[in-house]
């Protein structure tokens, strides 16, 4: 209690109020006060937040929120941040020392949080709390986090906004195997990866309402910001919808109101269109439920995206068959850049609209405007984040989403000799 | 003529006039169709835009406009884009191999746009056309270009919307010495790129006053993006405000209207107060004129911005002597981080607001609410656009900027034995 009543003390020197936000709009002083007052034991919680100097920071010029978390900086690592790259299939089917691999898991990683096995009881996915995390559950975050939601800067008197940095931040495990890349895993590991994902995010979704934002993502090789070499993906999981979010979402809304078809539906009903009539198009693949295509306007070259053919939000929503066959189309997705590119760096972002939660978001139908899908990055430089991207939020690209198209689609990854992938995938895994 | 007729013909089949705005917004091809009516010759220009490959495309999802230039990727590089760092300073300080280096300047690059000389009428600083451009100056592109500030999605049958890449792309050589990072170069070099960057921005909004965006940015080293080691900086000019820049400035306005003063005046005196309390602050330098910190939500470790005290919104417009205080406290700033960082590689970014043209921008007064700023973007790993980045859009930053600014306020760098700025640099170049 004297660290909670130390830190209110420090933190509320004046509150300014707004005229029409009294109520409506509360700072992170008017939090910590407002749920001391309650006579709820917030210190606690707070302090362990603390404890792993996790927290939220908005930049007033920017509009961005960034997450400052000094323990992650003892991350060990197996990769050089700016040295040669290192590739995954170069390892040890097996590596002793990594804390992925099968063996110590209960001494190397935190307990598992779900795990998938096989038919002899031994796991074949396990997702566990990032031991080095961004952000770090806690109790009764929905109450802390409520007002979130809402300009979080409008009623404060001072720029220089901090909350403690809730939320979950989860490491997928995705194979026994050591240096089995995902694209060469099979078309079985990779519907394990997605089942993971929807599972996991269904479980925080429903324990926790709190959560307004579930975000999953791999990020493949060194450039791409992994730090480990064996095959993993995460899930991260926000109290607040970040504004480059909100932003999007609203844009979506604008143009559904506008021209009533969803940006998404119009934009691959353009794609599949142009297709049909031999026209030139950047379709690489499609199934009964997805298409796979690199966007007119891709960021970066072979920038791949997977969208739904059908009206869906929230990933969390999708059901048997359609996972199945996004596990069908993404396997092969994969496939086509490992053997394009061998093995490159990439980043995989899947985008999923903002939960409905109490507030904001139930205003809308999202599934009307917004559409869940998946982006897949290909590292090939750093000029993705140069001077230019930097300064003006456009990017350039010396690559025509027309040919690279092409190149993935006319790939033979079936009738030429195997790629680089190691040899062991084809028997030890599926 | 007749590639012009094939162009409008292949380009305008329908076009689509949403109520209300069938005066005010213009789509590629009504402003095809447009110009051609009136008689003007536009398809020498619209051919030699399509020559270079050079285009820009909008994504209608995610509202980015992307520029495509395929002739970019012929361009030398002396960096290995996933390789080992290569060091600017490991060089030698004359290459013949280097298109920037003095000797052959008229064969290897095209005629200098500006040059400073020194009292031996050799160039100190050339500014020159990029040979691999992502946009190409056209004639009369204002009248082509008008339209663009509105938005080119309203009012199109489709989501495919591609325009010629016009602008201005040039390449500021900072030096005859090829061996000498801008950190090493010396105040006087560094108040030369500074009035280069500012002499040369002011000569293009002269001369053509349909540019409405000027950008001014360097990369240092390969995973900065850069492709020669020699030491140079960019400057990019667009015809239109790419969203993202508009977002912002509109966000700076609805502050500056709600709280009567600027963000960023808000921020920097919330620091200077902070400092002169002996509160935690992350100020790192301070002169007449500029201020140097670390923002309290820096996206990565080590990111130090540069700021005027006083109100300016456009670079342009910076007169004598702040250009003289910005040289000396740039060049001390890039001083600090080359010596606790050990030669990083980093962007630097000037942002500056959008310029008042004749539409949208003559509205407001800029200054009142926007400020031109320098940004300068150590990249110490890749985890700058990681999954994580990419799909939120915010960041995460294991440093804290308090320590990181006391690091470099810190750093006793005139103290110490001389850091790895090579040793021709005090002699030579000053």
């Amino acid at each position: 209690f004297f660290f909670a009543a130390l830190y209110v003390a420090r933190r509320c020197p004046i509150i300014e109020q707004t005229p029409g936000h009294q109520l409506s709009v509360l700072t992170m002083q008017c939090l910590t006060a407002k749920v001391a007052a309650l006579g709820r034991s917030l210190s606690g919680r707070l302090r362990s937040a603390q404890r792993l100097n996790s927290t939220f920071r908005r930049n007033a010029i920017t509009d961005q929120w960034v997450v400052f978390s000094e323990g992650r900086r003892d991350r060990p690592t197996q990769t050089k941040p700016q040295g040669l790259k290192v590739k995954t299939s170069d390892g040890p089917p097996h590596d002793p020392k990594c804390p992925f691999c099968p063996g110590d898991e209960d001494s190397k990683t935190p307990p598992a949080l779900l795990e998938l096995k096989d038919a002899q009881g031994d796991w074949q996915l396990r997702i566990i709390p990032n031991k080095y995390p961004a952000v770090v559950p806690v109790a009764r975050a929905s109450e802390i986090w409520t007002e979130l939601t809402t300009d979080p800067n409008v009623g404060s008197s001072t720029l220089l906004i901090e909350r403690p940095a809730i939320g979950y931040h989860e490491v997928v495990v995705e194979s026994p195997i050591h240096n089995l890349p995902t694209a060469c895993a099979g078309r079985d590991a990779v519907e394990r990866l997605l089942r993971g994902w929807h599972l996991r995010g269904n479980q925080i979704h429903e324990a926790d309402p709190s959560m307004r934002v579930m975000l999953y993502f791999k990020n493949q090789g060194t450039v791409a910001g992994a730090s480990l070499l064996h095959p993993h993906s995460q899930l991260v999981s926000l109290p607040f919808v970040p504004r480059h979010m909100s932003i999007r979402q609203q844009r979506h809304l604008d143009f559904f109101t506008r021209f009533g078809v969803s940006v998404f539906q119009k934009n691959i009903e353009e794609e599949i269109e142009a297709r049909d009539r031999n026209q030139p198009h950047r379709i690489v693949d499609q199934n009964e439920h997805f298409v796979a295509y690199i966007p007119f306007a891709a960021v970066s070259p072979f920038n791949l995206w997977i969208m739904p053919l059908y009206e869906q939000a929230h990933y969390i929503k999708t059901e048997e068959p359609e996972l199945q066959s996004l596990a069908t189309i993404l396997e092969r997705s994969l496939r086509r850049l490992h053997g394009v590119l061998e093995e490159p760096d990439y980043n995989m972002v899947l985008r999923s609209a903002p939960l409905p939660g109490r507030h904001l978001q139930r205003a809308y139908n999202a599934s009307a405007f917004s559409r869940w899908h998946i982006q897949i990055t290909p590292r090939l430089g750093a000029g993705a984040l140069a001077g230019f991207e930097l300064g003006s939020g456009m990017f350039s690209n010396s690559n025509l989403p027309e040919n690279d198209a092409a190149q993935l689609r006319d790939w033979l990854g079936e009738m030429r000799k195997p790629t680089s992938c190691p040899v062991v995938s084809a028997t030890f895994c599926s």
